[in-house]
């Protein structure tokens, strides 16, 4: 590749975009000609994310009004939900986008509107390709815009479709999954308030989170999905990680080597996933892209564990493996530093 | 009442005695005759527990040989498993006994050999009562011999009685619970090293804990518990606490009105069971003999959240509230402590 | 005592009003007459303070306008700097006030000014004492007001009145003081943000903090203290405590011995003072009225150490306990609770 | 550089194994040949350390009997104090070697036998280079073996080294430091113990701890230093970092910028020392080869902050930093990783 890739960040002072910049500062084929923050606008990258002092001069820059101008190979948005919506559509048709929101996420207006309290994106939406690699990456490669996955139903998809491939699940499909601080944002609040949040462990959502129809809507691509998912989020007190545990029943009784062999064959290709001796723990994959997963029976019963750093392999990560997809990149470029023991 | 209850306690330096000295050092109606410690023997138990300093002129003993000596109107038993087993038969007669490992909570020989790897207690367990007060108060002021509660067996109880007795349930429980590393005890052991402890979740022992046949066992006197249990559990990196998320399906449709109904109603004798408005938080919990509880439904599905303080109402504290009922007190003498925000 | 203390808490929201209720709700010579907190006007205590839902019926109350009409015996202030200072002086003559802002306590207009930004109080701060309790028993006894210490200060004079005292201080005392993020309040802000504050460690406000003309103000009652304090303040990642390194050089060798001996008598009347043998440390006195201290030489050189939880013994533990001086009360009563361990 | 750098790591299952592992396997020009780990030989790296999983397919070997036959360009020694200096003496002549431990710190055989209670390692130590890249850069470059510093001891020296060169220090400097967890090593520990390391911070080996000698030794190879040293270790409850405080006092009044000129002057050439406007932090450094570091002034008094991940800058991080001077590269090499915002 003889030029850069160059790309412009919609929001980069948020973990999301905090994270991207981590990422894209030191990949190899990348050039960042904008990265946004309208709270920020002028101050060095450096002086607000202090972690890359010295190791950038770019400087944030108030988003422009009109998006029609923006001079770039590929534009990532990392901002609230609701906001990408209106913007992407604004951009050259040259640009390629991909959006680390739900906006571009769910394809049923009714859907959308009830869990996120939004106008679909309309017709635009079509051109939007859910952007979980390892299940998608013919779609990814020639798409023009991608709905990056959110951080559980990553965690959560990465874990389960292997048996909705398989065609062995029965009944409804139970899914606990928890996730560190960061998964609220940069901004401080009271649900993260060190003094409280250091000794907390809670539900939140019960029975309402906006990510089971992505979820649900996702695994019916994969495989026969019908009975319907249960799934409840949990605040658990570490900065980084999603640890989803996902209970199933099968209609063959299956041994813990036919879920192995099940697992490692689904994912052979795929080096983010990564097969574990054990149960996954948050902190083998903090920083870093991978998603650990391993799956024990118990005759019909069924148990899959998965972990990932919510800020990778749930957003900044994963949308950066979708970007080398998109310019014919090996996925791996840039991507494969390893998390730290401890 | 006009003397104490003479109280010995059989393994004072690990957290479930730490707890018992706390709890009982200012109990109104209690004095602590003999607290042992073999590795301790000598030292004065402030030195040892040093949140105990200056409170308390107690000195750690040896372990007598032969229990038939002991002087006490009951003793406590916070040892390693496999270890009352073969002390409790050699008390006098007239000494009760609580005992805080699982040596005497299962009461079918094999079952209990197949968790624990040890001989059952045999005929002596007929004695023995099964401490979780809520649901057998009646049989407990009449003990002679307690089987305390395991820590993950207390919070999923208290979260499933309700409904088993209800009879509304159908399909099997899930539960897919987590403990704060206090659970693993005083010891220093890999999975409570700090570095790697700080930043990690994972499950550990699917589908084999030794919780689950305890639960079972129980929920069977509770009401009709035929469709089995799926038991989960998760280590978390808080020091005090456990969550227990309780999945299951009913015959009926119920509201979170009709829930709230059924637990109010449940529990309304019972001052430690606290309804939860929103989900429960281990942090509510902590240091208190609380367990807090809350219920959503969406339509049959049911999911209960319940927290509690792994060391006071998952094992000392409650532990106490039993040893009150045995004496003709009130349950909440000397247990009626906040826990602190933050 | 025939009959109960009647105590008025105003601002029960905060970190400082909370600990008052936990303590005060247990107290057995105390009845809380009014408790006001104007964002939560209406709502029941212990829905606000989830430790305490069952243990109160207590409602919060808006504050009135007027103090003057202020039924209670006493009233505590737990509100941010700058408003206790034109609502106590409204106060009926009748009630007794304890603050636990920094309101009253600097003597001198021109310092206060500097630190707090505020016009001293004048002619009233002539009634108010200052309230650490180990050193001004006497006074506290017959105050009608309190200032109340500051916790960064409270850590610091224990620490260094006996040496103080001594006469045998030489040359600038250097204190290095840590505390917990419960020291900035209730309120979530960016400096107590979860995912980067529990791995945070830094210092603020070098050489500027307002504790500093505390200290040294009180420091001059205590002994001849001429040669100037320097004193650093850091964050800590746990929720509770305060740990202060306190770095002098002494015009004698010391042993360690004679540290011990110093020590141990200036405190042998003060129960909440516990000399530790080795490092204190803030997890053997967190929710506890104990201060833990120990000192060490290396001929002229010492160092003392000291550990308070910031929000009892270090804010309203310590309150409590003026409050039992000011009503005759043994110093300890209902104080003498224990931290827990773990 | 036509051929890469044979690397040998003798203790690879620590933690300063575990980082030089973490960091060699990405370093451009680097091979690993051996990696040593008694007690896991024959297990794959990944399956130890399983943040490095699927990165690298080196396996656990038993360290030789004999090192005479070592055949590698450079070993690395992550071994407990006192292993490694009867180990390098065996080494091939070719073999350069750079030692994590205290082994080859302490020049003076006295002092090395009272804080290390070993014989000193005699006339090979002459032939080592202590290895603080930023004040020792020639002699590392021609160096055969390297004394790489201890973690505090890198922490404080570069926060002290300007200001010793500047020869303005007047009176004894304070220095009080505190590391995080992973400090104590990989083996759990009572001092690691999760359920109350996470709430704790303390002092530890007041006025004796070993790196004391290691600092004042090197302090007088920078500017004139006799004055003196006051030198505590604390423990934070966090994984990865050290800070350190540093109180002194100059014979001439300097103002924060004077102080900012003296420091950006002094470490112009130095990439991995960052001057910080406002406090360091460990959060920013964690993870980094970064050392941060800002100071104030109070007129004569001034004090100085640095922050280091005691793992990376305090142990493996410099030791490949060494290690590129000494093989003529860029001392950048492999270690321009970023840490993390959160």
């Amino acid at each position: 590749m003889t030029s850069k890739i160059k790309v412009a960040i919609f929001g980069g002072s948020g973990y999301g975009g905090s994270e991207l910049l981590r990422i894209l500062l030191f990949h190899p084929n990348v050039e960042i000609v904008l990265v946004t923050a309208n709270e920020h606008a002028g101050k060095p990258v450096g002086v607000v994310h202090r972690n890359l002092n010295v190791l950038t001069d770019l400087v944030f820059e108030a988003a422009p009004n009109d998006l029609s101008t923006v001079d770039a190979d590929v534009a990532f948005f990392a901002l609230p939900h609701g906001q990408a919506i209106s913007q992407i559509p604004q951009l050259p048709s040259r640009v390629m986008a991909i959006d680390l929101s739900g906006d571009f996420r769910i394809d049923d207006a009714d859907v959308f509107k009830q869990f996120y309290k939004l106008n679909h994106a309309g017709e635009i939406q079509s051109k939007f390709v859910y952007g979980l690699t390892e299940t998608n990456r013919e779609a990814i490669k020639i798409a023009q815009y991608i709905a990056n996955p959110g951080c559980f139903a990553t965690a959560t998809l990465l874990a389960l479709a292997p048996m909705v491939k398989s065609g062995l699940l029965t009944g409804k499909v139970i899914v606990d999954s928890k996730t560190g601080s960061s998964g609220s944002g940069a901004k401080a609040a009271a649900n993260t308030h060190h003094p409280q949040r250091m000794n907390s462990f809670y539900a939140y959502k019960p029975f309402t989170h906006q990510h089971v129809p992505e979820i649900e809507q996702h695994l019916r691509t994969v495989g026969a999905f019908e009975n319907g998912l249960v799934f409840m989020t949990h605040s658990l007190p570490v900065s980084r990680g999603i640890f989803a545990s996902c209970y199933m029943e099968t209609t063959a009784q299956l041994s813990n080597e036919d879920l192995q062999n099940l697992y490692k064959h689904f994912y052979q290709d795929s080096f983010f996933v990564r097969w574990s001796d054990g149960s996954p723990d948050v902190n083998w994959v903090k920083n870093t892209n991978f998603c650990d997963v391993t799956a024990y029976s118990n005759g019909s019963q069924v148990v899959v564990f998965s972990a990932i750093d919510n800020l990778v392999k749930g957003a900044a990560g994963q949308a950066v493996q979708n970007m080398n997809l998109m310019f014919g990149l090996d996925e791996k470029t840039g991507l494969v530093f390893t998390g730290s023991n401890p």
